[in-house]
């Protein structure tokens, strides 16, 4: 295999790259100037040590614990447990929650050999007794709400209070488009005016 | 901007990735055991290294002269001129040719300011007079035709043939969903059965 074989086979192996995408991009590589190669190859060396998981949110950061668990603007007895550390971007971002996090890595799944001990319960359950609410923000889907059921029956021993976000149409759908799944679930979910 | 957000950066510049695609590319690097990262930016930065610009053909190769140049079973006498260095390739395993390539590195586009001195032009107009024909393979669309008959204007003094791909109907295409620059070509382009 020569170098540019080898190139292309690595990049395949990124998430939803082909050998196609994975040839264009090595192609594009060669087209560039060679710090363009250089700085690439240097970010995704260094991505992993300047990267650790949070002690405390396992989180991935560049310290431990990381920004938002020493961030005392932030109200630390409010629990938000997330899936994955992009989640925790997100709901950040949606501006309406300014409590701590908690990253599982992953959601319970039998058929792909995720059980309760891939994921980070135990810090979970440590950590949830000193809370007031933990908010499950779980995928809408088979996964998140398995583990969602889960987590809740995990902490009800606490006497925590354990809600979840809220599943509906999503915000700008037209309702003769929405899927059935979230058609269904804001019907369970409607509120009165 | 710390050691993730500059990976992510460097990823969103490959072509067709947004930050989006970036960040799942790199929280899957994240994911996965220190080695794939280490192989993926040892192969990036080696890419380069390992591929030179062949001095005949000028496609890109380990070697100078590539192994197509130095080929004793290829028939040197015919000349596909492509547009890429990927196109060397496609042509290839059609099994339909085995003759020399000249790769152009590009097409004629005056908007993006691709005149004929960024081509390999040259390099072929040098290549070209001991040949018996030139195939022009550039790309059926509006820079690729117009770069095969600037090509075809430049060797008319050679005296050499100069033939070009034949257009039409795509294999497997239905004539109803044809579309009609296609179905145009085709026409123009009957055959007696």
């Amino acid at each position: 295999m020569d170098a540019f074989q080898r190139a292309v086979h690595q990049l395949s192996r990124l998430p939803g790259v082909g050998e196609r995408t994975a040839t264009r991009y090595a192609y594009w590589l060669l087209r560039q100037s060679p710090e363009v190669s250089a700085q690439l190859a240097a970010s995704i060396a260094e991505l992993r040590e300047g990267i650790r998981e949070c002690e405390t949110c396992r989180d991935l950061a560049p310290a431990s614990p990381c920004h938002r668990c020493r961030d005392i603007h932030r109200d630390h007895s409010l629990l938000c447990v997330v899936e994955r550390p992009q989640d925790v971007g997100a709901i950040d971002a949606s501006g309406e929650y300014r409590g701590a996090f908690h990253v599982l890595h992953g959601a319970l799944s039998p058929l792909d050999g995720v059980g309760p001990e891939q994921l980070r319960l135990r810090e979970l359950v440590a950590r949830a007794g000193s809370t007031r609410e933990v908010i499950l923000a779980t995928d809408p889907d088979v996964e998140g709400d398995t583990t969602a059921l889960y987590i809740a029956k995990l902490l009800a021993p606490l006497g925590v209070r354990v809600t979840r976000l809220a599943h509906g149409l999503a915000v700008g759908t037209a309702i003769e488009f929405a899927d059935r799944a979230s058609l269904s679930r804001a019907l369970q979910g409607r509120l009165p005016l």
